[in-house]
């Protein structure tokens, strides 16, 4: 039962956008811009950052949503699941990998972030505004999860919605659907 | 030594907002209007909420810059230094002091805030709205802490800059200084 009277319908994240639309219009440019604009970065490698964020806080609602739309992207649901468990030995290039690893880090704390994390990631390839981009990600989803749970969000009754969101967050990002819009919801 | 190449003479999260724009006018403009909008809570209380996050975590520079402001709106100093140790014991109203402690518990975890802690501030008079911003504001200063000390931002040489830019936040807030108007800052 969520701590403030969110519209019943709209589980997580989606009713609390709704609920506060003021705060709501920074955050969604923010993310849309973070994880679905131009970038050298993929949008995939992006959901990842965000899948191992939101799984290290334990946030069921933005691990299942944005594991699902890193899926759909990577056309690959074990890597997923892989870096839950161990993002070293999931299949992707190092630079990923190490990127995954600045993330991982940036969740437990600003201050965990170690030079050798980010040596490894220049190592490997990553540019400074790439390893910027997966700071501030990683920042973000700590903020999301918080939001989210702090709050006490519901999960959705049927758990084929995330498949549904996933979907809309692939082909529309995170901008808000105009009022008549739902059928691009699918 | 900052992990990306940020301005020198701007530490901590001002070099973050002028080195990437395009993610900086969402943060600023989110910011602006939960700490500087429209509110039942003051400015004061608001910016009590970033100090008490910012500490917590460990964040030296966000922590100072949001005391100094807390300082200033509330003209006395002693209630940050006491909020630092244990803020039930500040000289603060019931209210108050319940949603400092919701920002403390989402600090932790979105998954440690109490229906104990959330009834105690609704008894003290919070309303949906207060607690919601409350959420809200302890997420937003997880995220900046991480990106500040995410990226090993630099302390400003001289610490008395800390009291210019609580100057700044206070009478200016927190939108972007147009070129040429530095002096606003002094």
């Amino acid at each position: 039962m969520p701590y403030i009277p969110v519209a019943a319908h709209l589980p997580g994240i989606t009713g609390l956008l709704e609920y506060r639309m003021d705060t709501a219009a920074p955050i969604r440019a923010l993310t849309q811009f973070l994880l679905r604009g131009p970038n050298t970065l993929s949008q995939g490698d992006r959901e990842l950052i965000a899948t191992i964020v939101s799984h290290g806080n334990e946030c069921r609602f933005c691990t299942t949503a944005h594991a699902a739309a890193a899926d759909a992207l990577l056309g690959d649901c074990s890597i997923t699941e892989q870096i839950k468990v161990d993002h070293f030995k999931a299949p992707l290039p190092e630079k990923t990998k190490a990127l995954l690893e600045i993330a991982r880090l940036v969740r437990i704390s600003g201050k965990a972030v170690t030079e050798t994390a980010i040596q490894q990631a220049k190592d490997a390839g990553a540019t400074d505004l790439e390893i910027h981009d997966t700071v501030l990600i990683a920042a973000l989803f700590c903020l999301y999860n918080r939001y989210v749970d702090g709050l006490a969000t519901a999960l959705p009754e049927d758990p084929s919605y995330f498949n549904q969101l996933a979907d809309r967050l692939v082909h529309h990002g995170y901008n808000r659907l105009p009022q008549g819009y739902d059928h691009l919801k699918k």
